[in-house]
């Protein structure tokens, strides 16, 4: 099934950018996402998006723990009885966790960010074969803004850029990718007091449009095909100092919960 | 800021479908999109899945009420109090509802189908001006369904189809588009037991991948651009008899919750 170009006016396009080397720490990414998009035959435009698996940016910041160097407390001994999980990985999670939201099954916190998630975000696949955990960024919106600043001195074009990971969800199957940092654009663009096309003034509708474009990287990525980077094309976003903390969900205006 | 044509592999293409009249019940909605599509000079290809919004999709079912038809009930009466929300959509909302989750700020439901959202999907905007509300379709998967057929009969290709809608979430600001009807394809792709590229093997990878597509075309249509379909071209779905039931997390099994 190969897919025919598309003609239609308004058209979105996300462009996987593949051949990126495994990232080690200290790498320069900007620089390493843009060969590697060069050596894809594709040239930054105005209008792109850049987002990135989070993946590559925790390793590229160091964000890599050895497990054999990990002692796991009591705590984490007993929870990886519970949840049938490495006890060193959970001990990480704990680490990484503002506070504990469940602990059975599955360990979900919500991560010194404010993210809610499972094992707060420490991830052993594609690290490198099981031997050590990937972290998340310490401050993934500031992660978002050097990229996002580096891609500027380096193409003179604005670039914003999401950093992107797959979340679970509260009612939902199955995970979704979604933005937990972001530089350069706005992340919700907000529809109160505007009219619909019959002229009723709509209410609540604040779209998070920087989730809506990490999911889309989402499928490109996948989870095996090694494609942590994508471009998306064509999508009006509105220029601002936007940030992935802006999703966050206050827990006590979380109407959810 | 015109788009280049995305020239890269594996890329991915959301095109709107611009130009559908404003459905009434009872309309051929399979008709509808295909004469829009033409009328765009889109053609129908393999490979190809349509997304609608869900709202053409319960105009085109009549899920219609005029409001000035709603008596509120008490408990309407005093939600509406409570949430500064038209005491008669309220009554609505608590017509679709299974359970009530949340009644402060705003009305969380669990509908009939398991859709946990906001007013159990009631909606006023974009329907005639604010006469009337809109109910999600009965089963949306079986529209879904209906759509895929005939699609088929009258393309004689098998395009998978996904009516979305924008929900609120846990813990994160601002509404996501997701799937609540799917046909023609699997809506969650398992990774799991399969290995990273580095051998490691992978644990709770199931993506929702449904979900991820919902969301693109939550970004094409926005609130009040008149774009309740689109296509998406290049994405490698896996065909299946799969459905947007499978995208909700048992109340038993929500580990989030």
């Amino acid at each position: 099934m190969k897919p025919k170009p598309a003609s239609s006016a308004g058209t979105i396009s996300i462009i996987p950018i593949r051949g990126i080397p495994n990232v080690q720490p200290g790498d320069a990414l900007a620089e390493i996402v843009l060969a590697a998009a060069t050596g894809n035959n594709i040239q930054f435009s105005a209008g792109d998006v850049l987002v990135l698996k989070h993946k590559i940016v925790a390793k590229a910041e160091g964000r890599i723990v050895r497990l054999d160097s990990v002692k796991p407390s009591r705590r984490a001994l007993a929870a990886a009885r519970r949840n049938q999980t490495d006890a060193r990985v959970l001990e990480l999670a704990l680490r990484e966790a503002k506070r504990v939201l469940r602990d059975k099954h599955v360990l979900i916190t919500e991560t010194h960010h404010g993210f809610v998630c499972a094992n707060s975000g420490v991830d052993v696949s594609n690290v490198d074969g099981g031997e050590s955990a990937v972290l998340l960024p310490v401050n993934p919106d500031k992660s978002a803004a050097r990229i996002h600043r580096k891609l500027k001195k380096l193409t003179n074009l604005h670039i914003p850029v999401i950093i992107c990971d797959s979340f679970g969800r509260a009612w939902r199957q199955g995970l979704c990718d979604v933005a937990i940092g972001v530089a350069g654009m706005r992340t919700i663009v907000d529809y109160r007091g505007k009219r619909d096309d019959l002229g009723y003034e709509l209410h609540a509708t604040e779209h998070a449009v920087a989730d809506e474009l990490a999911a889309m990287a989402g499928l490109v990525s996948g989870k095996s095909a090694r494609v942590p980077a994508c471009i998306i094309r064509g999508y009006a976003y509105i220029r601002s100092a936007g940030n992935a903390r802006q999703l966050v969900r206050p827990a006590e205006k979380d109407l959810f919960r």
